[in-house]
């Protein structure tokens, strides 16, 4: 199995090589079976790793750690007493110093919601979210412009140095995390406020385009993330501006050249899959240039939805929503 | 569960039952279990039913039937001598007047190939693909243009009254399936001419936008489908010509219209996706209008790639390619 792998995989184009990164956790340690399904109110909300577990283990009046799964105490009734018991055990930790994750605290609060009528259940720091591999839910937004000789071009971020998470990197024009209260459009008007000064008749100009769900995984955690795409069409003289100290610099590129740099190790990987799909809708990558176009659309919308389905079957490609 | 089941289904909404009627199979048949991988040199191809595999056992020359597999004979070596064998069973089966999808036989034959590197093993005819429940590629075009009052418009095809499978029902602008010895590109240039009069300049604007994939099964057998689809926007003044006899007529609805068009029973089933992803892709439906929009959007990229990989592992999400 090995050697097939390694031969499949030396045989790969570079954009399918990227797509299975962005998926490392959804293509092998979904399969490995060492990580507990994580069990609120009944619903399967996450999945934790061994490396989490060995903490949790000390906290045996929250986290009830059986064979084959890891229930938050039952006993907690409501959305604030799940909430405080759950900050209380992370603070804890917090202070031990102890796990990457939770240096990168944020003070900004994640949902945590049941998998199919997102009805929810507790919110927990932003930072602590990879640990217990909740899916997480975002919103980027594609800055481009159709150049009358370069063709299309596009518009990227270069993160600020002092960020939590992928300091320096290169990522998408505007993006953000869609946090407790606020909804998926809010956030993309925010954030291309915040981030890039697009504002009145711009920001006007957000078009939905679809969603692209992938599963990572870092030393960090785990991160089965859904990001909500917007296009946003730029004049020509639009030169954006960042307004809240969390942007380096941008840059306008070519298709080719932004493909370059999603390549490079300067990119944010789990900003990849926006990319991605943005050129796939636009025609660049397509069935003529990428041997393996349908395998990396596939690999843009993996079926977050059915692999959170304990106890009803075991991670099958279920899909309906009787999670 | 079943009554678990009902009460979310009406609490879906209709776009999103919709989604899960063209993955009628993904979402409830593939998991029964009663179905068989149906293996060619080694690679599994294929899904077979109870229904179809009653038929098969008459010619244990050409299929192997094993307790958890149907095996086309393996001493059968090369393209040739595998659909020769394979079509001398077909022909024997079409006389028979039995099986009603070979009751629509179309002397055209789709290619069935490996699941990663698409080697071919061999071709059989169109309107037997999906007794073996072999992956079908189609490629599909949205026709369409902003209007200045009415804003998205698209053209719809209504299926010509003497068509093989979906007789007079409503349709995409224009489709075909890939058929064996044509490209992709090449098969969305051929059907625009020959089903809309799409030619010259006006073909050059075909805009590979994607693909969905979904997986349906009706009486006649089971429909593993990959559709690539192409964007053609067009002048307010076109008006397609069908110029094979193979439509009845064409409309240009809009958006809305097409909603609903879509929705009635009018509509072919399997060309849904195609509609539901293009209306995604522009912004119609969206986050701020449609609950289950994340939902709908994995639905229309159902992870086909990882449900045939027999023997490695059982129909899970697997997705790595090892198949």
């Amino acid at each position: 199995m090995k050697d097939m792998h390694s031969v499949l995989q030396n045989q790969f184009s570079e954009l399918t090589k990227l797509a299975r990164k962005f998926n490392c956790f959804y293509l092998s340690g979904l399969h490995e079976g060492i990580c507990k399904p994580f069990i609120v109110a009944g619903h399967q909300v996450g999945l934790i790793r061994p490396d989490v577990m060995k903490h949790l283990h000390r906290f045996p009046e929250v986290f009830v750690i059986t064979g084959k799964f890891v229930e938050l105490n039952p006993a907690f009734r409501g959305y604030k007493e799940r909430t405080s018991k759950v900050a209380d055990v992370l603070q804890a930790l917090r202070k031990e110093n102890e796990i990457c994750a939770l240096k990168g605290w944020r003070d900004e609060c994640f949902e945590v919601s049941t998998p199919f009528y997102h009805e929810s259940l507790l919110e927990m720091d932003r930072s602590a979210i990879c640990l217990f591999g909740i899916r997480n839910y975002g919103v980027s937004v594609n800055g481009y412009l159709t150049h009358p000789t370069k063709g299309l071009c596009i518009w990227l971020q270069q993160r600020s140095f002092t960020k939590q998470t992928w300091p320096g990197k290169w990522d998408c024009f505007v993006s953000g995390g869609l946090a407790v209260g606020y909804g998926i459009l809010e956030t993309a008007i925010k954030e291309a406020a915040e981030e890039a000064s697009v504002v009145g008749d711009l920001v006007k100009k957000l078009v939905p385009s679809g969603c692209v769900s992938f599963f990572f995984e870092s030393e960090r955690g785990l991160f089965p993330n859904t990001e909500y795409v917007y296009d946003l069409e730029l004049p020509f003289d639009f030169v954006p501006q960042n307004a809240d100290g969390e942007v380096e610099s941008f840059e306008l590129l070519t298709a080719e050249e932004c493909i370059q740099r999603a390549l490079s190790p300067q990119f944010k990987t789990t900003s990849a899959p926006v990319l991605l799909d943005f050129l796939i809708r636009k025609g660049y990558i397509n069935p003529e240039n990428e041997p393996h176009y349908r395998h990396i659309v596939e690999l843009l919308h993996v079926p977050l939805q059915s692999i959170y389905n304990w106890p009803y079957t075991s991670a099958t490609t279920n899909g309906d929503g009787k999670e």
